[in-house]
């Protein structure tokens, strides 16, 4: 052994230590019982996945450079997962005779992207996968939507702290197709999906391109919420009734939650084929999305399967960065008292043991003992209560 | 989407359904109560290491062709954990001059081995991996040794259904080298490895190869734990006051447990330096190591510091199992009671999400609701009550 290794953990991971470990195990904690509560099931699967059917699914960018491919001893080409629903996917299709549907399931998993590390954004991260599958758009878009909103509610959150904003591919595409717009479709999503990201003058000049300069404005007005372009927007939605479930409904259902249909949230050019939802941190210091979703109809196509599936995925990293700029987090967590224990030798470990830690644990209790015979009681006794003890037994002293 | 993928899921790796997964979590949960009982403190890390601290700690077999190690696109040199203390070691060596020691700590997470599936061994299986750091041997030592017995019980296992065999390096050491049998180490120590793997007179010809047949013998009686041969043994192990421990202290604390002072515990040509040990299933179906640990007071040399450290890692695999083998199984895990809503129609949606799921919620109770409209009534309460809904609530009919 005579090289000495970077005890640096891997580029782009985290060494939780206790400490940051009680804080992510709170918030699995929390998702994993208001998902239970919703009557959601949980799943697992490894984390290597065929890499091609990322390649196939997600194309360039998740399936190209940010994926963490490789060859395996067998010459498999796989990959490190670089988010959890093409496994949801393949486990729903796998079983897909003998499932009854529609299934609720949920899953707290790991994932990999090959990205320059930065605020919010790891290489290695957690999602909660939550989807319903096996159910047509309507009614279970509604149950997603109103989850979203719970997941909030269950950390405290209130309602200036975080919007919900929601659009729909349907209603995108009918918009687009009524304006006569179908072939500028691809530049139009691309510029409402940059609208927070450039200045309006930027989109203006980006629709331009693509429809008359007429055309561009009413588009910039439906993005702005302004005017008749907007009027003739939600009267598209309302026309289509799971949008009117969101439109009428949900607002009654989540009255303290800010919920809006917003023709800029777009998702990329992403797989979704219906509701499309991103919620966001209103707070001025963290004013980012935290996470997204949507009706995916197509996925299981993959595996040669058809069923309609809708879902969402917070990551842990930015849940946690929102609980922090809002000061969400429990005052402390649902640790055990810890009592320390100060043999004075050897001769008292079998009492310990016999008397000791059996009345502890009856008591729910946790406890840390103290070995060094040879310090003084002093420092011993110091030293346990900086190590978090409240009460201290000295045995044999 | 016009390739088709397999749904299988990446060989030697498993999709845990709901049922499935409801098991693990029993073995999790019940794993982290217990640590957290005694006073351990849970940590985590990435599953992708330095490959070239594997293979400088563990050699050819778990370093070399077991290795998942690949290159990622920065040239890095990296591999998929095959087990968890290479990383234990890490973050202490990282937070070596802030830590409080001794360290009581453990670690619930996966790792990946190249290897050719088997029962009770995957590729990739999750390890508890429980350590304490910064304490010399002797009173951890015991700390250790009565956790493994702890962990049997905590499932509810009884004296004769598993047992927990060790040793000591130091005494092995010291009886061969008081013996003259210096030089025959290697051997005496892979033939005592092998003890349960072949027959004695295999085992009687290696010996014969290093040392006298007078000595051989004397070897065998004390793998045999019979006569003169064993009883020196024993009188060197109670020389050494951590065995003194092991052998005269924990037996009083654990009376109802199958504890033994074994010759033939090597634990491989691992990197152990004093207490090792190994808990077996006794049930003649699934005869078989469950878990091992020890003592390792060089591993942090690795990274550049040095402290004394003793652990064990049992696995999920081997420990389900174990408690298939003897049907530990609870009867029923802990899940919420499910309430199945029925609404006649989208109209009754609204109700459902201000009325009666605020309602479920303040009782503990789970829900799923069922939006066939279009279905008999009969069908529709049959498929509730299939997906394990006790109650039914019919709304608007």
């Amino acid at each position: 052994m005579s090289q000495i290794f970077s005890t640096s953990p891997y580029k782009g991971t985290r060494d939780l230590y206790p400490d940051e470990l009680l804080k992510r195990k709170y918030i699995f904690d929390t998702w994993r019982k208001a998902m239970v509560a919703n009557g959601f099931s949980e799943y697992d699967s490894s984390i290597i996945e065929n890499a091609e059917a990322f390649i196939a699914k997600s194309g360039e960018e998740l399936g190209g450079n940010q994926l963490y491919s490789f060859t395996d001893k067998g010459d498999r080409k796989i990959a490190l997962r670089p988010e959890l629903t093409l496994s949801f996917a393949r486990l729903v299709a796998d079983k897909f005779d003998q499932l009854r549907f529609p299934v609720r399931w949920f899953s707290i998993a790991n994932c990999f992207r090959y990205e320059r590390p930065q605020k919010g954004r790891t290489r290695e991260f957690y999602q909660l996968e939550i989807n319903i599958a096996g159910a047509e758009r309507g009614p279970v878009d509604l149950e997603i939507l109103n989850l979203s909103a719970e997941l909030f509610k269950t950390f405290g959150a209130k309602k200036e702290q975080y919007k919900i904003l929601y659009n729909s591919r349907l209603v995108l595409d009918e918009w687009t197709e009524k304006n006569g717009w179908t072939s500028a479709r691809t530049q139009i999503y691309k510029t409402l999906d940059s609208w927070y990201k450039q200045t309006e003058q930027e989109s203006l000049a980006q629709l331009s391109e693509v429809v008359s300069a007429a055309d561009a404005e009413k588009i910039i007005q439906t993005a702005k919420k302004e005017g008749l372009a907007w009027q003739e927007y939600l009267e598209i939605a309302l026309n289509q009734s799971e949008m009117k479930l969101m439109l009428e409904t949900l607002p009654k259902i989540q009255p303290d939650v800010d919920l809006e249909f917003t023709a800029t949230i777009i998702r990329g050019q992403a797989y979704y084929t219906g509701l499309i939802f991103e919620a966001f941190d209103t707070n001025p210091e963290n004013n980012r999305s935290l996470f997204g979703g949507g009706r995916f109809d197509n996925l299981l196509d993959l595996y040669g399967k058809k069923a309609g599936a809708v879902g969402l995925a917070p990551g842990d990293v930015p849940f946690s960065e929102f609980l922090d700029s809002w000061n969400l987090w429990p005052e402390k967590f649902n640790e055990l008292e810890k009592v320390g224990i100060m043999p004075f030798s050897e001769e008292n470990l079998l009492s310990i043991y016999t008397d000791i830690i059996p009345k502890l644990k009856e008591e729910g209790k946790s406890f840390e003992i103290d070995y060094d015979f040879s310090r003084s009681e002093n420092k011993r006794y110091e030293t346990l209560k900086k190590k978090g003890c409240g009460e201290i037994v000295k045995i044999g002293f």
